[in-house]
């Protein structure tokens, strides 16, 4: 090792693919299984904000990998500081359940739902800030491929990320419901061709 | 990545393989697990729909993995669509542990076992489904290895999933349980040497 | 593919190790945390079965990842049959953490360890079989790399697994902690130099 | 394998990987996710021990994962018995989740918190210790790439580790939460530029 840092991403994208896809198959385990006696159609029914919140948080993780994944076909060497950045950066993304859980426990009361979108909002707040902090470390340390040094388009693309995150968590106060709208209809707007900030 | 927007298909497959592995590993938590008190002999006999919902599962999902597996054998190429289309494929296979759960808790209960069994049954058809659109986008936008185009044995393969699975869950209404014997014997048909769809 | 049906263990492999790093991981889910109002010093003696099934069950899972491992150091093409028969094998590898919170459950019940340390035994008692269905399947198939064609010592190696595992299952009638010192011991011994089977 | 037994390190990477990615996103559901009848805000400013126990082991884990990582830098082969070392190194990594339920249940129970934060600690200085285990038996046995063999400073860095965390265990004894804010302060320590011990 001595005095060269830098390596190659391959097992810091592995280790990072794993805990996506931990992340986002156990977000099925905040939906709760009822128990026999009770009646299985009303249930269901009543569940409706753990579905929607199961939704909208698996879509969002989605997004998140992929970006991810986009953002590493750039990056293609690593240093000890980056990997301890990319921990930090998968902190909120494996801590994504809780929130998910608040929301598909709280949305149908009214005392509670309002704190529990906000937790929900700054969980993506933390996220989308630091895929600017990975970025910004990756463009300044030299970590990119030599063709792909970083234009404004693209950094624009990543540092718009806190502000619409906010922007939703703030609605929260307002109303939680149209905060839930906006981080569901920002996700699915990135999910169509070419609007992925980093590309 | 500026004008080329295609690549290989690596951290797709890890990630893909990720879910699987998770989603199938995390059936095992839909068997409850009896409290010291209650008499395990007893437990054990009435826990039987688990059980079966536990083998089933787990085979579908695998011979759903296989499957994967095959159609990216000839897929080497990826898209950023492509990758959202893969999510959206993960989100029904991530689910199954929830309708996994609900026909072992129902499947005893006269009232509600129709509808865990329509649950389970739609989410195995919007995964056959999904199955379609991935292979659709992938034959129609050139992903695939030049000498594995789409031929209309492969195709039919695929869109044969939908309409077993439609059916299945349809035999459901009538009885549950003949419901789950369609899955299972698909599954297993599935299973013998040369019966998999898309090969 | 055609009718070229043999391919390369990449993924399987991935897979694979996927499902057995999950399943060592979810054991400790097995492991009941105490409520607050709990005299946590009480807790953690009372809870010793927990902790042994804990421990047997993550070296006898870590054992048969080293082996299964060992086994795709000369398996190194697959087919779909050999797919399957490896999902087959996985089945009871997923299964495990339920009869190792079985025996955690049971052991210190007269009325139920027995049955819970049948379970357990069952369990491993399948894996082993599966251990010679894979090997066997592969030998006769030609999986296997040219210069290590299956010799008498090796295949008597893994034939001997479900004949030990089969005694310390029987051995759980008489005596179930008998039995669980026996799968202890067999674990340990194959993890001393030299000693595993396949090598 | 015949005579030889040392291959390379390409699975136990990718298992070890699928491991630490598990236990770290296992940590989540130490958090509790309360009932909805429950007062949101309440439980949030009363749960206080379980997001700081997640964010210090989660720091915690992710610095072993670099550490293990940076450590398979610098070995290139492996042998049977450092695979079963490494799963040896791994049963205190899954078990992490388990220590810091109790650090989260019990850190504002006067009774319970010294034998919780003990119980953590005794888990940190077991992964300590394993890591000088590896460290050791892959620099005897020349598991090291050539120009890498193991110097005084590299192997100074990993004997660091149990005698910190043991130094912490005991300070529990007089106080547990000074106990915490020295693992926390060892974590962050290593997170910072060039302290991590093995570079």
């Amino acid at each position: 090792m001595g005095g060269v840092e830098e390596r190659t991403t391959g097992r810091l994208a592995a280790f990072t693919d794993g805990v996506f896809a931990i992340a986002i198959t156990l977000l099925v385990l905040t939906i709760r299984i009822p128990e026999p006696q009770e009646d299985l159609g009303q249930v269901l029914v009543r569940q409706w904000p753990a579905f929607v919140a199961y939704t909208i948080s698996f879509l969002a993780i989605g997004v998140m990998w992929v970006s991810h994944h986009q953002m590493f076909t750039v990056i293609v060497r690593t240093t000890t500081t980056f990997l301890f950045l990319n921990i930090l950066f998968l902190l909120p993304i494996a801590f994504f359940p809780y929130p998910t859980a608040l929301v598909a426990t709280y949305l149908l009361e009214p005392s509670g739902r309002t704190l529990a979108v906000l937790v929900y909002g700054a969980t993506s707040v933390a996220i989308a800030v630091m895929f600017n902090v990975l970025w910004g470390y990756a463009s300044r340390r030299g970590l990119l491929i030599p063709r792909a040094r970083p234009n404004g388009l693209r950094t624009r693309g990543f540092s718009l990320g806190p502000v619409v995150y906010l922007a939703g968590t703030l609605a929260a106060i307002v109303n939680p419901f149209v905060a839930l709208a906006i981080f569901a209809a920002v996700t699915v707007y990135w999910m169509l061709p070419g609007r992925l900030p980093g590309r």
